[in-house]
């Protein structure tokens, strides 16, 4: 099954990490760790293989994915080695990088989109391309009546509005090119009436949002723990300090806003009630593409007890999300070639904020997700959508 | 169902919490906090009630039970008002107090033991007994050819070695009373396939070993974690801090070495292998009944990536401990009630080194407990053990 | 030498916690833990003893004094026995409280404050009356006219305008009732214009601005460790989370905005550059009085080789402020006696943002601090202001 | 100033660095930090440039310098491109290492020793060349007769006897070669009665013990300040967690209390009392060549309550400890040039057990430091030893 993964963000640092790392996985020159498809729960034939796996994108930058993967050796998110290893592999991918397409209407760049998709999936014989965002996030969509249904997004793009954000706009081209779209960032993405629509007319299965990597990953262990052993959690407060190109991009309020709403839903749900507290993300350049988080947990245990745990995590962003663009292009391929349509509620696991799932647990996520893919690789049956 | 709850080591820390805290459930004083079978998955009519428990137990020292609430209120661990609160209440569990048996062979110390927990149950008009070990950690046991089976056992008893160590001594009179018998802490207890074969042929259920309360409890969810992300731990290192009465039996070598055993086994099991670094218990009387526990993890993700977590915990064992000591009280009787005999290794939940247990993983723990739980409330059918 | 101490807020955390204290430290309940006025280098003749203090002070709130004292205890700030121990002598306390002036011009309100220091002066045969504010942080002042010289203000004040912030007001009083004033918070105190020109005129010799107890007190001994090795601190960051009263006038930006400034300077001064990264005060609620505090420090070393520190301070801010406002008081008495007048910048050691301090690093600030005692306890010769 | 430095353990961590950085000092290809002479307080012109320093040593092993500073640069001690960009001044120090003397009795090798010393300062015409041992920390020493005086150690030597640690021996051989010497580990060293002796003879000064540059350093700081405030420092316990050379080295138990034993030394004599609690050191290969120490401090302030802090600290120790190298060296140059023999206590900043210290606070320390070069660089009169 030849699949293409098309990131927009392509040369952004999530992405160039994916890229290395795809293409030293595919030569041999390294292992699959974080890659959680190739645990024995989930790995088999349903899923593309490394070797399957062809890669493109879209960026508004043009600096080179070769500079770009040095400079990532160089923070030491990648190894150097690697990079070195892979210069005509990592050419190869450059060619098959586009310039984000800008001018025109809104229509007319969706066009240019779906051209650059339809090229691609064409010149490589590919049975299909998964979209994926890893661009910079965006500040909240404002709203426009073109949001409503297709139709009338339809008309609205025509008329020259800016009527969709970026990654809505790549999300409309990737439905109208038959494309599977999964969105990495918190960004509004398919999350519109119309696209919604769209996608389901036209059978497309998507995924998102907001890669679950850091903080927000032992929060999905921790609260439930807490809920588990009937402790009472009184407050919750953390703090993020990253640098790298998102720390900056977070750095806007707007974008920040977003990204912490996200991160403290885990414990409303999981624990019932909103602990007080909250969760703050600061730009500190000098940490480079590392992010430290701290968290403070206060919690009263039987008859009123006052206790308290505190946890710095101190992880590579990049290197922890980069696994899981992979993991996520090859379930959604295979699940599009198993005739899913709509939101992939099964890949909750991922996402700080995940499409309409019934839970923020990660280790109920982790058992619907094994579910959904045995259910993939015992094949036939089950390629219907629930 | 009148269910009575005979504490070893009644006037213990961990014991003497249980005690004020199920008199001010009694008594509506307090709330469930930290009682997990409260929580909405686990409660229902099988279970005795709050007010159907009646505390008695043993001890070796004879400190009033009033004084040692007191002390726990003083430090921190209890609210003194509720020891105020309760001093009729207190008065009468101390009168079911009853020395330690001593003197004599241990067959003698067993009958005098089986002669207590009987009158308790007649005087009482008790559908049953739990008794629950909360004494000190012994070392492990001394290998003695009378632990193989109840034959070699009882002519050895008899005889006049002292053959038993004494968690050892309580479950054998317990199993001789019909009482199931869970094990709280790291002792031997029913572990002797003497005692095993005596419980399955009286039809006696009992569940163990070690009150998981935090470090462990904290392992057991990150540990998984990591797993499910197919992270690799390089090295995971431990050190607990604590005063009390605990953290002077631990800081003995021999004791130490049995509980830091079962700490560790969490991590093999479930990373599937054992990471570098060690857990190390240290006494430090300034703490008191508070324990800090920090552990520092390491990993590699993507490509080799070095990132790392760490955690403090800062807990009151006791108040952590005791709410534990009543949901097993509850749910190993309603277990007996329904016919259960042999090892419950549905209750791994609440244990660090859990009686045949197939996971480790806090989760799944969950999910087998919550099924067990609902068996009981759905009673009938499921009385016939598995 | 009887020496009345007159709390500005003194029905706040501080305090009360500062009123308790020294009633202990008189009636021998206690011993003088924190106060670094009975440390062997700074004890002294000079100094008042704690049975020559007389306490008294201004609030605009009437909560009874025994009330505040019960909840602190209630929190885990001071010992409950402490309070049941000493209700005469809190009784006596209060009938010397009064309330803050209210009504009229702030001419006025100067006026009843001036007759109520000197009325306390002279009920209780008084030498002298050091007033120490600890009453809530303010906004910081705005400007006006009337704070460029005393004419101008005395001027003003008649005229009616709100012509000086409530901190300003009391400092006005002091002055010109003869009294030394420190300041313990951040508001502006004494630090216009016209009050300095004032307090020369008269002879007064004052202290300030903000008490030094938690991170900033680790700062300034870690920062100056950093210089000393010549290590090149890269970010400097950090998150106080705080309940308590102290926590809910701060989560109000204007006055959180002032105590952050005076937090960092410690860091620009003491590395020579400002470092990335910033300090945040946070309103946790559920904290109480106890504060925590998280800073993650990034350094290079040699050959530019990334390294990191993080420390977490978890105290209880009225414990560590309360002996530094006695020993504040004592000292300042001293030095008045001794003829000092204006800034004492020899007391930088106790501030945050000390008065005219040359230095921000502890152990300098304690060898001016100790040559200071010393000459106040030789007498004489340093009685003239340097 | 021509001034040699020969280092014993020359192919370890801490020597490569300390090459390694002279180095890239000597050709501006990196700036002084971390190196506190390059500090405006303490350089001045009676140190040795860094231009004037000649480099060599001794060590038992045999790897190649360049392959050593290879897999620093990879471990992340070092960064590569200095390594590339000084081949051929590697090689030139490469050519000045000897192996360490090995077989006949210990007075032979005692004479290679001495002659591997002259020969050098000789081959490069060198002022004088200080000896600082930087090589693997030993146990402690066995007490022998010959450590009585000059006289019994001489004829001990020559006796057959393993009368000296090798560190002992070391420093017998740069004494009667008229070097002055430095011991940057806890080794005996120079402190044995007969060499005290033999080097006030030949007025030689020398230096030691233990470098100070992670725990104990922030100790150095952090305890002075808890006394400094009158806090009552109940427990400090600390675990230091390390890979690399120095580890494996200490990961033997001998070693391991040596060590132990110099870093709780600060607190005892800072505090006056020595408070609860134990520092432990345990070996984590996969920590590599980067150490993580984490303390937990708990103590009591007014009236009683109980507050914590805690830290973690992770450093690179060779990067730490490489410029003090270079420090020393250049400090004991200039101590010997203007006449100073015996113990240079003034260097105690340096150390975690320095000799003869009446002080562990890094503040005092520093005072001390800064007017011990000032006298240096004002030279002349301060040429008598004190
Ligand atoms: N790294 C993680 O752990 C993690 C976790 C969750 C979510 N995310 C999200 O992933 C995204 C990427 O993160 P990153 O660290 O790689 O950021 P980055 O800033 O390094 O890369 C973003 C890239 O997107 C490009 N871009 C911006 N606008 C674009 C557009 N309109 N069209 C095409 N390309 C565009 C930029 O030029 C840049 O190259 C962010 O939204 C981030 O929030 C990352
Ligand atoms: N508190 C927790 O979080 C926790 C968690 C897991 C396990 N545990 C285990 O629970 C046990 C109790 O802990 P604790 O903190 O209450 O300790 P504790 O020292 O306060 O109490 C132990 C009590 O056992 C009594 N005792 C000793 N030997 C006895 C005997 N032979 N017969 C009867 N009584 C005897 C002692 O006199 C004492 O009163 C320990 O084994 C501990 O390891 C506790
Ligand atoms: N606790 C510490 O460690 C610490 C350190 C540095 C500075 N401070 C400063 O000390 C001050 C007191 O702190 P706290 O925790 O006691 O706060 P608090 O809120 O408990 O007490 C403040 C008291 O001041 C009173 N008050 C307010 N306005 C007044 C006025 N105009 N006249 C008279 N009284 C007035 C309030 O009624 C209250 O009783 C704050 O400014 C705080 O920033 C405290
Ligand atoms: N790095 C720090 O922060 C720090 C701080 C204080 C003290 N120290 C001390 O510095 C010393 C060196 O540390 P390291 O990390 O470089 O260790 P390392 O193990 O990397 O190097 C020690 C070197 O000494 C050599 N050696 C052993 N015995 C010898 C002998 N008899 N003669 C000559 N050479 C010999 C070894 O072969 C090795 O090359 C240790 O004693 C350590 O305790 C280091
Ligand atoms: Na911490
Ligand atoms: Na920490």
């Amino acid at each position: 099954m030849r699949t293409g993964v098309w990131l927009v963000g392509a040369r952004g640092s999530v992405a160039t990490t994916s890229i290395v790392g795809a293409l030293a996985l595919r030569s041999g020159l390294t292992g699959p760790t974080g890659c959680v498809t190739e645990l024995p729960d989930l790995r088999g034939p349903a899923l593309p293989a490394f070797t399957d796996l062809v890669l493109g994108g879209h960026d508004v930058v043009t600096t080179p994915l070769a500079k770009r993967a040095e400079a990532l050796a160089a923070a030491g998110v990648l190894p150097g080695r690697l990079v070195a290893a892979l210069p005509d592999e990592l050419a190869a991918v450059e060619r098959e990088l586009r310039p984000a397409p800008a001018g025109g209407t809104q229509a007319d760049r969706a066009a240019v989109t779906v051209r650059d998709l339809t090229d691609f999936r064409r010149r490589h014989g590919l049975d299909r391309v998964v979209v994926v965002n890893v661009s910079a996030t965006e500040p909240a969509a404002r709203p426009h009546p073109g949001h409503a249904d297709p139709d009338a997004l339809a008309a609205a793009l025509a008329g020259g509005d800016e009527v969709l954000p970026p990654s809505s706009l790549y999300a409309y081209a990737a439905v109208r090119a038959g494309c599977p779209y999964v969105d990495f960032t918190p960004s509004t993405g398919l999350r519109l009436p119309a696209l919604v629509a769209l996608a389901a007319e036209r059978g497309i299965p998507y995924a998102g949002h907001d890669g679950k990597t850091g903080e927000t990953l032992v929060k999905s262990v921790l609260a439930p723990m807490f809920a588990m052993r009937h402790l009472a959690v009184r407050s919750w407060s953390g703090v993020n300090l990253l640098g790298g190109g998102d720390g900056a991009t977070l750095a806007d309020p707007a974008a920040n806003a977003a990204k912490v709403e996200s991160k403290q839903r885990v414990l409303g749900e999981t624990l019932g009630h909103l602990p007080q507290g909250g969760t703050r993300i600061e730009y500190v350049e000098a940490l480079g593409d590392f992010k430290t988080a701290w968290d403070l947990v206060t919690f009263a245990g039987f008859l009123g007890t006052g206790m308290r745990m505190e946890f710095t995590w101190h992880g590579c962003d990049s290197a922890l999300a980069a696994p899981l663009v992979l993991d996520l292009a090859r379930l959604t391929a295979a699940a599009h070639a198993a005739g899913h349509a709509g939101p992939l509620t099964d890949l909750a696991f991922f996402f700080k904020d995940p499409l309409g799932s019934p839970t923020h647990s990660l280790a109920d996520q982790w058992t619907r997700l094994c579910g959904f893919a045995h259910r993939l690789h015992a094949g036939g049956t089950d390629a219907a959508p629930r």
